[in-house]
């Protein structure tokens, strides 16, 4: 068994109605890893660092079973760093600086020791780097799931395609659904998506739930209706990993398992968004999770009786 | 048994990306009536119409179990008429025409046929004139349940609070319920506008389903994801008529058997959206609305087991 992660591990400075931070620990290999490390380990990173990403992270998510052999770390250089400012709603953002750095120069490589992937997450990256990492597997994962961003539709939509061609489950947003298909009616959109490729189909819809297509079957999970969204970074990522974290835990990519662990991401998901970055995701024991999902249970369960 | 509806009964006008109507069969008492038929009889309408309403449209509803004694009709006056025209998202409108007509002269009376009411639906009707038929009951329904809109809050907010405070569950939209609670969180602003009167809230999200509130509890129904959208008038009436002609047929106004009238609801609502005005109502059969029930219990139904 062996669940892999790619994507960015990074600074982010984030600005909220709530509050503000100076440099924290983000990227999208970040919160997919700390995440999915309440369900399973190994988890194999694919990432670059620079000299200035902490020790103290490393060790802390080493700790949890996360090994650091594919992350590339160029000592002279910093990490990649992201910075924006959420306007009141929480579900838009304005960028205010993108500084690459070290993500400039990545390239890639999958470590002998990694090559037994099974599990294979291909958090949000230039779509030809997901591919050159799918290349490089020598046998080809149980189940492959890639997230990407409306940024590469516009800007790299050939290798885009290509590297959609070649995953099993497509994790994007709504809007990004929209783009990709070119139409509005998020059903008609998932059947254009799944032509293009993938199996299944995840539609991230924010505070509004998620909705999983394969075939002809959907699978509706809610958001949490929560009191505060005190900072949405990383809720996608945190998803993402919960839901592969359930996948490699129980080997299982039936429909019917995917439901349940779009139900753990979601709860995941709802825990990240409690605090700035990371730090809720370190935090919560495996009680809390049980008693968020039950709180999903309860939120979605209900009995129909006969119709007269 | 009785339930009482009260609302518009109207004619529309509507013109949609997919199409455009003459005048057509409308009102928040009208759909809500087709809807709650398919569960219930009778039930009482309280609404008021010009000579002009068609009386092959009143046969149908009376051949349904809608009993018209509460229907004012001005012989030599026109109904309501309202004209719309709702943008590519289909979530948003354009009020084109507003013509009152009898509406400006409604002064609802209970008949004394109707005084067993247990059950009393408020369609969206200015406020003084809703509280006006609550105060007319010599015994209190089991449940009063009243829909209003932003309207209301924008020029009649005194009236408005006093009738919130009368009844048991108010229902209104997510942008309604942030401008009559002011606040952005929908669970906060469910808690301030319970603490106003409504035991129960339901908040209605459109395509993105509905909150129903209690208390501490919480229950999330979701819209049925549709290929097309043709026509979303009278999607909440229905969607109220479906909820209360539930209750109403099972006489349980348990927080339990509202979940499960929330998503036969839902149901009706998906269907009313499929055509134009209220024709699908007409239409289907219990079979049919058996089916898609269980489309819904297929859309939410999730296993969680046990994490690691």
């Amino acid at each position: 068994m062996s669940l892999v992660i790619a994507g960015t591990m990074a600074f982010d400075a984030i600005e909220t109605p709530f509050g503000k931070t100076d440099k924290i620990i983000g990227g999208s290999a970040t919160y997919a890893a700390w995440s999915a490390s309440h369900f399973t380990s190994p988890i194999k990173q694919i990432s670059i660092i620079g000299g200035d990403f902490p020790q103290e992270e490393i060790d802390a998510l080493k700790s949890r079973g996360v090994e650091f052999e594919g992350v590339d770390v160029l000592k002279d250089e910093k990490s990649f760093f992201w910075s924006g400012k959420y306007h009141l709603d929480m579900n838009t953002r304005d960028t205010l600086v993108t500084d690459l750095n070290v993500l400039a120069k990545f390239d890639p490589k999958v470590p002998a020791s990694y090559q037994d992937c099974e599990f294979l997450m291909l958090g949000n990256l230039m779509p030809s780097l997901q591919k050159q990492i799918i290349n490089q597997l020598p046998k080809r994962p149980k189940l492959i799931i890639m997230d990407t961003m409306n940024f590469w539709m516009d800007i790299a939509m050939d290798d885009l395609m290509e590297t959609i061609k070649m995953v099993d489950l497509l994790m994007v947003n709504d809007a990004e659904a929209r783009q990709l298909s070119g139409e509005y009616s998020l059903v008609k959109a998932a059947q254009k998506i799944m032509a293009m490729g993938p199996q299944f189909l995840i539609i991230k819809k924010g505070e509004h739930g998620a909705l999983l297509f394969h075939k002809t079957h959907v699978f509706f999970a809610p958001a949490l209706p929560l009191e505060e969204v005190f900072d949405p970074t990383g809720a996608g990522d945190t998803f993402a990993g919960g839901f592969i974290g359930h996948l490699a835990r129980t080997k299982d990519i039936s429909f019917e398992n995917m439901k349940t662990g779009i139900i753990i991401g979601s709860a995941m998901a709802s825990f990240v968004v409690e605090k700035f970055g990371t730090q809720r995701l370190k935090e919560i024991s495996n009680d809390q999770i049980m008693e968020r999902l039950n709180y999903f249970v309860d939120l979605v369960n209900f009995d129909i009786d006969i119709v007269s």
